[in-house]
């Protein structure tokens, strides 16, 4: 690897914040309980300490053990669980959870920029969330968000990405120049385990919502990053574009080359083999979700799985690949990285 | 590829029949509009002729053109529209298509063998299935069924295939020896398309929930087949080692051994690399889905997307390896094909 190629992580999340997080958590659904009950925003007593301690043996750690020097770092996925409530449920635990994270990164600014959770609700229209949009990227310094295209967390109620339905909030997202993670969160449908299933289906949904529809005409410059290596796209490229052709879409490459892209969330080397095979490099970001999903060290390399470095290191790329990968493609999808890294 | 291995293609949908078989479907749809009407199975009119013409220059064809001896040939999947009508609706048509693939395996017996369409239908007990199945198998020669684990079309509200509402039609397919593809058909949920996502998902999701739960230690002997390759499987095959590993679930190649297969629909090289380099040998089916989800020519290579023997006999396999991918698995997970293609 070149020295002077920054590692840019684009997908971690504060899966390890403090026990009191998730104590303010169940005291608000607890709270849903009572119909009389008027939810407040109530308070979270958190140390900086408490911060530190709860990333010092984690994410910095790893950090520094794998050789990462920045991650877009953003709530815990599973944990916003937008089907719990309603939009004041969501408003609430949204702030909250966005303001650790911007307490994070003031802590840390070497190491971590914000990306917000949204106050998303099903039935709740997008512009909804386009407030704490705002607040956290003008006041946060936070340079992307985690939108979810099932509040509903596993039933699918709301309209497809590409429904006009969302184009509100896209309006705001192209204004600010901050891209969207496609992102669900935990599922109550019985049949959908969170991190086996229902993550990767929802990347597959998205593309292929994507895929059937004009959004890019309407949004040339709208951004989405689609993580954990895309779902299932990358396995079946040939399938999207046999199908993209007998539809008379775009090839892949002109569909995606602007707006679409995938991180390298995909936890052992014949994936991202695939992966870098198959994807445009323009359109592949270096992510590893850590500490995420996954937690455990693989017995077949003695490392663990979510090292997504280790298998793109062993991969025989050229410096300007690497410097796409690990830096170039995470500053051209969030520009505003720029600024978080210039003002450290 | 040795002269004397044979070729199965476990996976085909009878996709080009007669238009007549359409005509009865929406008659039978239209028919539901009225709440007076009383439903009844009615006829189906198409000669043998029809059938022949509608086989020749597609499936036939393409078993000649590409060496495929054998396909196991089931209705189309996203004919079977569970979430349409009621449990009797979902039975008329089920016999129908299921009648019309027994016409088509009686005047080509060395080209088809049979597999069901079940008369699923969203709420009703999987139980109300036997029937069928048991008419299909003993009395039409079907060596398999294809079972739906989403019968409302993407909304998923039938319980996972782990639990045990579906334990009576196991505890059937166990007794007449016969494996279900697990695969869901057209969606009426406007976030899924069907072949692009809903197909893929299923794939997937299903995966997550055998391996989530003890139903092989219930059920030794029964078989799923896993199509399109195993959804997003295979990519995240790390992803799902890790995942099983932290669940303290047995090893994937311990937890699939006797009861998960993937077939090889995926319509590229790299996907079909990965596949055969991932999941073990004695796990995967030859399949191609053809005439299917992707119609077209790779203009890439010229060939068909879903020629998938040609990705197959890229690769530098040994002769025992071609012999299970083309046959021998398939005789394994389909017993019954035996007495079928002896019979011939």
């Amino acid at each position: 690897m070149a020295v002077q190629t920054m590692v840019i992580d684009c997908h971690g999340h504060y899966t390890t914040a403090p026990k009191e997080l998730l104590a303010y958590r169940e005291a608000q659904i607890e709270g849903l309980k009572n119909a009389s009950h008027i939810p407040s925003k109530g308070k979270l007593n958190i140390s900086d300490d408490q911060i530190r301690e709860s990333l010092e043996n984690a994410q910095l750690k790893f950090q520094r053990e794998r050789g990462t020097d920045v991650t877009i770092f953003s709530p815990r996925a599973a944990g916003m669980a937008h089907h719990i409530g309603d939009a004041t449920t969501s408003l609430h635990w949204s702030q909250h959870c966005n303001d650790l994270i911007h307490r994070v990164c003031s802590l840390y600014p070497g190491n971590f920029v914000g990306v917000c959770q949204l106050p998303q609700s099903p039935g709740v229209p997008p512009a909804n969330s386009i407030g704490e949009l705002e607040r956290c990227v003008n006041e946060l310094d936070f340079i992307g968000c985690n939108l979810n295209p099932d509040p509903s967390g596993g039933h699918w109620t709301a309209p497809p990405l590409t429904d006009r339905y969302w184009y509100p909030f896209y309006e705001k997202m192209v204004e600010l120049d901050v891209p969207a993670m496609v992102h669900v969160s935990s599922s109550c449908n019985p049949n959908f385990h969170a991190t086996g299933a229902h993550y990767l289906n929802a990347d597959t949904t998205a593309f292929m919502q994507f895929l059937t529809a004009d959004l890019f005409k309407d949004f040339p410059t709208i951004r989405f990053v689609i993580p954990h290596g895309g779902g299932a796209v990358p396995f079946h490229w040939g399938r999207y574009r046999g199908l993209a052709q007998d539809m008379k879409r775009p090839l892949l490459p002109d569909l995606i080359r602007n707006n679409i892209f995938f991180d390298t969330c995909v936890y052992h080397l014949p994936g991202i083999e695939l992966l870098l095979k198959v994807v445009p490099f323009d359109n592949i970001l270096f992510g590893s979700e850590m500490v995420g999903a996954v937690r455990g060290i693989d017995p077949e390399t003695g490392h663990y799985y979510d090292d997504t470095k280790r298998y793109i290191d062993a991969l025989p790329l050229s410096d300007e690949q690497r410097r796409q990968l690990f830096e170039g493609n995470a500053r051209k999808v969030y520009p505003r990285i720029a600024a978080r890294l210039a003002a450290n």
